[in-house]
């Protein structure tokens, strides 16, 4: 199965494709997509519509992956990221592919053990976890954690292993494992 | 010149041409695409994308406007809006169609004369504007009302008249001559 992850913006979009068979996450590839600087918001919006549709024609991912924004900051910056973020919906929607969230917290403890990670070490557990030589672009490195983490979930819930539910402070990446009543 | 305007939103989006030659602003189409209810938002983005690519497509409009939004509202629904905003504003960039912004507040006194008008005035005012037989559905007529207010600053542009700057409690629809010094 091939994953998507975008980390979605109007100034660098991320993306990054990894193949999960049986046993680890492999990588199969990543980018950056960045619109001309200074150009106006259609055109930008247009060349990321135009790259992520490439992206999927070349890599025909089953599961694509998105963070789920909790809107902390204010309502001018959640409007030009969700016009990003739009773009890259309807991109995945008009291919069929199928679009999971996973919140930035969950991607972090996922990878790195705690919901507090940095950028840097994200960076640094993505080139390790995928064995790549170079350090991929910070926002290619998001992407292709958010489609470790969704790769990792979908593992574990294929072994009918379930997210522990409910908020606080539960372990880093625990999981309960569902059992027969 | 043809003037697509487009009132976007996820669950309707409201689209209307008018073709502004000599004198009035002269009606040409105007619709609304609704994605199926319930969908996941990815499809619906993406019947919006391919609606408004149609629409491009058969009208092939010289300018289009989009509401300008002041983010009272919270971030939330900025994010939402932004992102049906972003499939709007790709499918006009790609098409290269110049993209204005106007603000609602000015729709509403180049049409009415009050930047407080209701929906119902601004229904009522494009039927009679576009001499309509019928009422425009609420969202379309709010694109045929910025694709009018449009036509009427580029006219105006065009005869050297240039908006009074500054806020406040300008005259509705006032306009200073640009004089020669």
């Amino acid at each position: 199965m091939r994953i998507l992850g975008i980390d979605p913006g109007s100034v660098v979009t991320g993306w990054g494709v990894v193949h999960h068979g049986e046993g680890s996450a492999l990588h199969v590839a990543h980018g950056v997509l960045r619109p001309e600087r200074g150009g106006a918001m259609p055109d930008r919006l247009a060349f990321l519509h135009a790259g992520l549709v490439e992206v999927i024609r070349e890599h025909v991912p089953e599961i694509a992956v998105v963070e789920r924004v909790f809107v902390a900051a204010n309502p001018r910056s959640a409007l030009v990221l969700g016009q990003a973020r739009g773009v890259a919906l309807a991109a995945l929607g008009a291919a069929g592919v199928v679009v999971e969230e996973v919140a930035a917290r969950e991607v972090k403890q996922a990878l790195v053990g705690s919901g507090a990670a940095s950028k840097q070490q994200i960076q640094r557990m993505v080139m390790e976890l995928l064995s790549l030589e170079e350090k991929p672009p910070a926002d290619a490195a998001d992407a292709l954690a958010a489609a470790i983490c969704a790769a990792h979930r979908n593992k574990l819930a294929a072994l009918g292993v379930k997210r522990r539910s409910g908020s606080g402070r539960r372990r880093a990446g625990s999981w309960r494992v569902r059992r027969a009543r």
